[in-house]
């Protein structure tokens, strides 16, 4: 009697012992997720962009504001997933450096570009785009507009809805 | 005498189980340190500084080539530790936004200042400066250098191990 008692102490040592293993492994990976998010994030998240220029939630920092010294101005956005600018243009063009995530990029009458972590993407003056996350990722990214003696953008129509789902 | 095996039995599993929990603890410690660094790396390491711009081991990456249309040349640079440009200048002037680690930039004349992850540092145009990795860890520099029309950068002496270590 006391061996089944002692066996069923042994496995019920074990069957905890899992499950608490199992645990601890769910919460280191969550923790590294966590960890990850905070990593990726190189300037703080910003003000949320305005309604009327964006779609969804985003968040913007300024890094360098415009002057007649530099004629460049920089910025980073955090697009949750679905956030999308509206079409929009600048006169001196602008470059995309993405820092994290995976983003749609589209100028007019060309298909949707997917950028990710470390691309690189340009788009010339005057020509409409627009550029956000994809459906399941945020997407960090910081935008270089040169030329700013030009100008600097002219925001036109929100993305539609298909607009944006033409990729699927 | 059974109980008393048991008891050790329950004891080793124990032991064994409480083991296993301290090298689970260290190899995820030392796989989040890989993975911290793997992260932070948004682009290639790219190829390395030539020496008579550079002293210590730097590698650069260009992410925009010049041109007509956007006026702007963009790289990457991971300084490794004790790493540093020579002294140069821009015409156009030059913007560095730092990714990661932790480095060292100087305008002549004046004091070292020390650039950390997110940090956004401008040089005016036509001022002499460098720029690099403090001495105890490797920094990940974005820089960008507008109007180019102007010209791109002049190349000047090393910095010498005294101009270097006047932080310290």
């Amino acid at each position: 009697m006391s061996q089944i008692v002692y066996k069923l102490t042994i496995r019920l040592t074990l069957a905890v012992t899992a499950a608490f293993l199992i645990s601890l492994d769910g919460f280191s990976q969550s923790k590294a997720k966590s960890d990850e998010l905070t990593q990726q994030a190189i300037f703080p998240k910003g003000e949320q962009g305005p309604a009327n220029n964006f779609t969804g939630k985003s968040f913007s920092t300024r890094l360098v504001d415009s002057d007649s010294t530099y004629n460049t101005l920089i910025g980073n956005v955090l697009f949750e997933p679905g956030a999308r600018s509206n079409w929009h243009k600048h006169p001196g063009g602008q470059i995309l450096i993405i820092t994290a995530g995976v983003g749609y990029h589209q100028q007019k009458g060309k298909p949707i570009e997917i950028m990710r972590k470390g691309d690189v993407v340009k788009c010339p003056p005057n020509v409409e785009h627009w550029h956000g996350a994809s459906p399941d990722s945020s997407l960090h990214q910081m935008y270089i507009i040169p030329n700013t003696q030009k100008g600097i953008v002219e925001w036109l129509l929100p993305v539609t809805d298909k607009e944006y789902n033409a990729l699927k």
